[in-house]
């Protein structure tokens, strides 16, 4: 199998993170294909940093189909551009939320998401309602600025650390997803620590996607997610029209 | 007053329909600045055209911000980038279907919008949910192209009729609202036909804006649309660092 | 424009507050017609209280629209007798809890009213509820009596300040409802004071009135708001038979 | 036991069908006093109605009180002024609505209520939410005005049974309600008739109100049924001041 | 009138609690049979209880619909079984849980459940969405084993009511319901210390099963609750095939 | 990878249609041991059936842990069990309706569930709102027998196909999930002949085991599925006590 995994930023470390966490738990014989967005922001903080991820998103997702990816991620845990992307692909396309929480669905019945930045709890709080778990998954801020997390310096794991220990005693969550990412490498660590299942949504991911593959399963083109119809777009994104995207 | 009105479609045909329906209904006083973005969809029918207008539609609210507007409106149906652009701007942001529903409420318990495509439908009922109308009201598609509607020769105005029916009919609808700009001069005419309220997103934004305006209020700026963080941007999207569009 | 504004409690010194906050934000060429209903409780504290008050609004309501006037405003938080209100009159009816949340709505994803008395708290949360903002808006109570905010020894200020500050903080308000017709004068002074947005639902609801005024939309009459029927009206109540009241 | 039932409309041949019928069930030892409200409507169809309604109700209910009732049931299927009758009452208050309702919950997931007219059909909608009903309960109306209930000669019954009929086939109901005290001596007949559960508000109440008496409930004085405050009322309702109603 | 009421845990010292508060408010001419099932856990503490509880109520529910019970209550707070014995038995079931929640919903608009363990508190939550009370309800645990609640050396009675006063105090509760059957006999004491309603679902239920019976319903056999079909059941509980119990 | 089939009816050819569908899309290296229940109903059809075939499941999950599967699968569409069998076990449990829902949210934003019985449709209702798809899902029953599945002559493909009709044109489904275990040797069929995603839960939860099982996750112990604390069971089910379950 061939599993496309794009980091929808533009900072190439954090596709290496995310790439390492996905191979770790990729069958046998499932290649991961990671590739980092070539124009956008250099960190998802907000919901003005992921519209203008979006195209980068798409040109990348559209190329890894036109390459034989049976599958792809979306690898920014506010699920960038779900929709249009999977309006775009004929292959099956995952957000690391939506895998993080389908996964954490199945082995606890209340959730807590710990995610980086205050600006990104409403973003999260409407995902967690979309994917079904209002009254089950509550989303905290441990206020650390995406990029940090890749610095030893940072407190950043600290502050992780504190915002768990508050969603277990005050929250009664039975089950830690990890709101970023750029946390996928400390996810066995924090197994460890605190003795709790502790999800990242881009391993998570990696398993859809190679369920839906096994399942002979792709996004369903009668509705919603019909294909994108030929127009011409204009000016800058003129080799986005759907025709070109998906030739 | 000064209230700037951006088609995120690239068809200024439309924008003329819209700038036509908002200066019927500014009051005396305020100036209605309509602007065509410039880059994207020639039409907006789903997700994927809706994600590649939101550039465009930024790029002309920043423009707008700058020359003075004191408000903007976002002139498609499906509130385009609406959460990116209050993220982005001081002023106030209001998007057409937002601004209609908020009317309708006042006037009546059970609304049903009937807008173009099938394709549509779906996002618009997430929208209707997102607005806290879920339970009263309705949406119906027409199925008709967005375009055709600026065809006379099209039986688009028969569909419309034909969905209000059943909306007065079935969904004990007690007012229609219509759901794309490009309607909005359908109007007057309909609301003789049916004796029933029948609203143009465009004329309640214009209203809504109006009202922000006077009553001294924007966008609240301490949580989900605090102002983007200043970050690199990489490749065709280098302009839209915040530092850049906000500057 | 002629937009009537009913105090339903019988304390004339709290419409001269409502009409003061009503004019500073009409329209040039709005009139403000503000009256004190003449029967029912000195202020509506409860469920009770709120009963009573109807009789006196209504017969406001219907002798206003007689008059020309062609919206009306229902002046007290609870939204007082608006479903009967909007059945008997042809002019558009609006409660200043409802305009309110609407202007917050296009503002903030986060609201908290801030109310007088924890009595009122319940009512004003069915109310978030009906008006589609459960989810996203809160209910404070300052503890403070609906007369004392016209006693400037009282601390009502100091109470419903304190709420505030709850809010900003512990319930992730982005902006401020004031919860009493009553308040209407401190907001632009607690605007100033907390640097949030700061909604009156008294200047909310005039900007509202002239919106449907303008946008030539009144209740619609064919379904829960249908015209009463003509019928006797037996004992005291016998002047509000529908046919008279219409008359 | 001595309870009250107040038929909120001023039809007097209305109170008589309800009062048999609350007879019929009464435990042996239990006093059913009936009273016809002596102001207001001779029929409650829609908001208007309802809310005219109320003084006279209140007034009734602070009678029986009085006179030494242990609990008071409101007459009417909109369960019109529960809220201001718990709020005034030291006994408790039920409502005919909310009885049917309650009782039909424990035999059946699925109920449909078949009322009257179709303008009480939201107001209906709104107590099926109200009594957390939404998803079980569903409202039709068989569109015959409340009195025409007494004539034989109409058709009333004829446009009932056609509305349970679709009911049980569309609505996949299991119980029917029914929705409004004049059709309270209908039950029987329509029980044998249909072979499924019939209920009728009006002896539900009378089994809640003698449940609630033996289990020594009433109405929780610490939240939003607090005593109303004492205070002036002014014009046409003083009599209707706190303090002298609860005298 | 004949009323069952199933103690489904095996300790029969819970019975006669239970019994004794059933017999408390049962009407003069209301035989109150109380059994013990025979098969099954001693006490009812999470979901593996409570799975292995049903078999012995089922049989018991079917020994005494036999016998003559006109009705059954299943006395213990999870409702343990409640669908099963409803789509087995022709007389009414009534759950604990549910009736307490019913009565409470007439006298309170917020009710705190203050319940056993920990463990108990997830299932109470979905029971109080299932019967419409969320919003309304909330569930706290008093980390008090269920058989504790019969050794008067144990602090069971300390921690009930230190939540109870948390109830009060922060959930804004108007009402407090007893979460377990073995709390009966400290309803009527606990009432007097807070003075607000203490609601115990026995004594509720015991109500609600003599108004089903004196309303002539039972549940409806047209939809869920449609009676098992015949079919041979194997193994150990070869004796459970339907047409061996409802014989 | 061991993953346990447990088939909680005890008609073994069932287990063996299940059983195949499983091993047509595990991994390679994936053992699939499937075992039919030995106690209980011979098909699950409702209520009554689901409790009964309870203690036979958690027997053979119990059996299957010691034997050293890493993950259990309930295949019947009612998840029959599910609580009661998380809180036993240590190894992750999976529900067929659970998994094919969660497989269907991917693809599509809106899904048809078509079951067997009518009496099958709300509990499936039920967990359709468990699962977090109300709004998405519904739940359609063609009126055929489950053990008719198996008999060639009966017309239950030509049912089943009925409903997938109705539910494209309909319900607006753009995918759909078979509701019985019995159905997973149609899926394939049924894919090429309707064109659109259709989805068997038994392959679903083989997919999603082998996801868990490579997660290293399994239930959270520390909330709702704590481990049942050792004590005494009685009767027939004495060797369902806790501790010799665990044992």
């Amino acid at each position: 199998m061939k599993i496309l995994l794009v980091n929808p930023n533009t900072t190439a470390s954090m596709t290496a993170t995310a790439a390492h966490a996905a191979r770790l738990v990729a069958a046998h014989g499932t290649e991961v294909v990671a590739v980092t967005s070539s124009m956008g922001p250099v960190s998802i903080e907000g919901y003005y940093d992921e519209a203008l991820a979006i195209p980068g998103l798409l040109m990348e997702i559209a190329a890894g189909e036109r390459s034989g990816a049976q599958a792809a991620i979306i690898s920014c845990f506010d699920d960038t551009g779900l929709d249009a992307a999977r309006a775009l692909a004929n292959i099956p396309v995952i957000g690391i939320c939506e895998a993080a929480l389908a996964a954490a669905a199945f082995i606890a019945q209340r959730i807590t998401i710990v995610t980086t930045m205050e600006r990104s709890r409403l973003p999260l709080e409407h995902l967690v309602h979309r994917y079904g778990m209002a009254g089950r998954a509550k989303v905290r801020a441990a206020d650390i600025p995406v990029l940090s997390l890749e610095d030893p310096s940072s407190n950043a794991r600290a502050r992780l650390c504190q915002q768990m220990e508050m969603a277990l005693r005050d929250d009664r969550a039975e089950a830690i997803v990890l709101g970023c990412a750029g946390m996928a490498d400390l996810t066995a660590d924090l197994r460890k620590e605190f003795g709790v299942p502790v999800i990242d949504g881009v391993a998570a991911a990696v398993k859809q996607a190679e369920c839906l593959i096994s399942l002979g399963l792709t996004t369903s083109k009668i509705g919603a997610y019909a294909p994108p119809l030929p127009k011409p777009y204009l000016g800058a994104l003129t080799s986005f029209a759907p025709e070109a995207m998906l030739a």
